[in-house]
């Protein structure tokens, strides 16, 4: 309720305290406790911009016919952990901007596609819970959560319809590459011959791609030259790709009470990791055939999953990951090199950091 | 092959004879083939406009990924008559545009759209078959089509980037009231309470809306003055409802050899349309709670369907029907008088008058 009250656009000292609560434990949770102690004083500041994201959001999918606005704003509100409005938001003011004005409909429409993918993907994967809670296809049913994604889908393009069309394209761009990732991924099934090179361009378009555009687009809003627009669409890249592999890892070696989220979905759902493609890769002669028998059984058993943890273990594919991740994290603290320095490249630098050692 | 041939924003004079014929059946069929051969001089001028649309909406799709490309091309391909491109031009002619090129990205992105929600229409409804070819869902699978739904969307937009942001909403708003037109048919299954005022406005939101909001957006491209935009919006609202209107009375009373539909899918989906709920509305006692009933079936058996024409018949639903479509082609006729007089014009108004005689 009280995000209502927040006027789109309000000034960064008049955030009320209750929005800097989840906004802090989100900051604490990607950075440590400790690195977050010294961005305290931006927090509120940020706490206001993530808010007037969310009220355009909200605003945006306010619609004459309830049922569909229920279904959408439900999606909105299970659509994570807001880490896309908050990198825009860090990424703009990095650029010297007083205020964060001019990109929150921009950071709205880039959260709402997110959501809409988020959505049709829980229709395709045949998902029950989406952050402990019931699933939009679960609570409204197959037709609605279709009908409900394209719906956010169209709402981000009209809140994006106020920038310049190469915006608009670049938005748009992100989008039909999710599209493509989304095939891709879907065509990769049940297969560990499928590649590390593909797999690593399934998260580039998967997830990264997105985050690159959002926090590229927040350069080109502020008018920031060539090199460091590219040096943002590179970070937002690199960053996407840490993220997808720290939650690939989370997905066998988190703690559920943590992340929210039931253990090894990637291996009972027969998506590849880079953790299987590697441990695959590792194994040999009958532990290798073991791990093929069991990844490619389509409804396997905790004893199954145990196993391939098991045989995953025996190698050094965790280490792999990690090290890929880690090089990926040097790679987006590179690319920032053009931003002029201060607090908030600072905290840009922290949240690229803390995408890999968080355990959420 | 030939379609790929021709220029983008071509001259109407070098229209290949090729691109005609399926026009001018499609012509012939909207207006009965005696109207038709009086506006034979349009029809190579109006063919080239159709296909240079087609070409701009074919180098939208073209993908790096081909999966993808592939699932949506050929969903464009069964994407229908035309009839939205042939209308936009026409309206676009109308005022006076010595040629379409400016409006031809915004008829793909318009067609686009039409598309996308017959994808995931077919993935809602578990349609088999599309046009007599299997649908897209048959064809590539759930998750392709619902991927490639959004990917049309995505490529809609991008096609409506370069308009102004005026022309990009109003294409938005309409997908939105798609989106809520959608949810609205989706709540009234089985439903014959549902009134026959809120059925009017589920064909306004789910057929109308585009089409009114395609032939006004050339009115703005055009820069019309204000009551034309008007008129043009309010002739594409009454000539949407009056061919949603036909379809449904199509789909009892027309013959399958020549609309490519198997008979009665509105009763067998337990969708109201106005015909089943002034049939019901007419019919009391006895008759009526049978019609009840097998309207209330969820698998109806051919007798049941051929019981439900024959309690329709003994009512006067189907002219109810005919008087309520034969209306909005007057309305439609009216609202065109703001437009100068010409031969487009006058296309536009046998247009009209066509989609209530037409049988496919």
């Amino acid at each position: 309720m009280a995000l209502s009250l927040a006027a789109p656009g309000g000034g960064s000292l008049t955030a009320p305290p209750e929005h800097e609560a989840p906004l802090r434990s989100l900051v604490r949770s990607v950075l440590g406790s400790e690195e977050a102690s010294s961005f305290q004083e931006l927090l509120p500041t940020l706490a206001q911009d993530v808010a007037d994201v969310e009220e355009h959001l909200r605003a945006s999918l306010r619609a004459s016919y309830p049922f569909l606005a229920e279904a959408a704003t439900y999606a909105t509100d299970s659509g994570g952990k807001r880490v896309r409005p908050l990198l825009m938001a860090a990424a703009y003011r990095a650029l010297g901007a007083p205020d964060t004005r001019l990109i929150q409909p921009l950071a709205a429409a880039f959260q709402l596609i997110h959501t809409a993918t988020l959505v049709h993907d829980d229709v395709i994967d045949r998902a029950d819970l989406r952050r402990g809670k019931p699933s939009v296809p679960r609570a409204f049913g197959i037709t609605a959560a279709i009908v409900a994604g394209d719906y956010l889908f169209v709402r981000a393009f009209q809140l994006a319809a106020r920038y310049s069309p190469e915006i608009i394209l670049r938005c748009g761009e992100a989008c039909a590459e999710l599209a493509q990732g989304e095939m891709m991924q879907e065509n990769s099934r049940y297969d560990l011959t499928f590649g590390r090179d593909r797999y690593v361009r399934i998260m580039v378009m998967k997830t990264a791609s997105i985050v690159s555009a959002g926090v590229a687009s927040c350069g080109m809003v502020a008018g920031a030259p060539r090199e460091v627009v590219e040096g943002l669409e590179e970070y937002g890249k690199a960053v996407g790709v840490a993220f997808q592999i720290q939650d690939d890892l989370l997905d066998v070696y988190g703690d559920p009470d943590i992340t929210g989220k039931p253990l090894f979905s990637d291996w009972r759902e027969g998506l590849p990791t880079l953790l299987s493609l590697d441990a695959h890769a590792a194994l040999d002669g009958r532990e290798r055939t073991e791990f093929e028998r069991l990844f490619l059984i389509r409804r396997k058993r905790p004893a199954d999953l145990m196993r391939l943890k098991e045989l995953t273990d025996r190698t050094d594919a965790h280490a792999r990951s990690v090290q890929e991740a880690d090089h990926l994290v040097r790679r987006a603290l590179e690319a920032l090199a053009p931003l002029p320095n201060g607090p908030y490249k600072s905290l840009l630098e922290q949240i690229a950091n803390g995408v890999v050692t968080r355990r959420f």
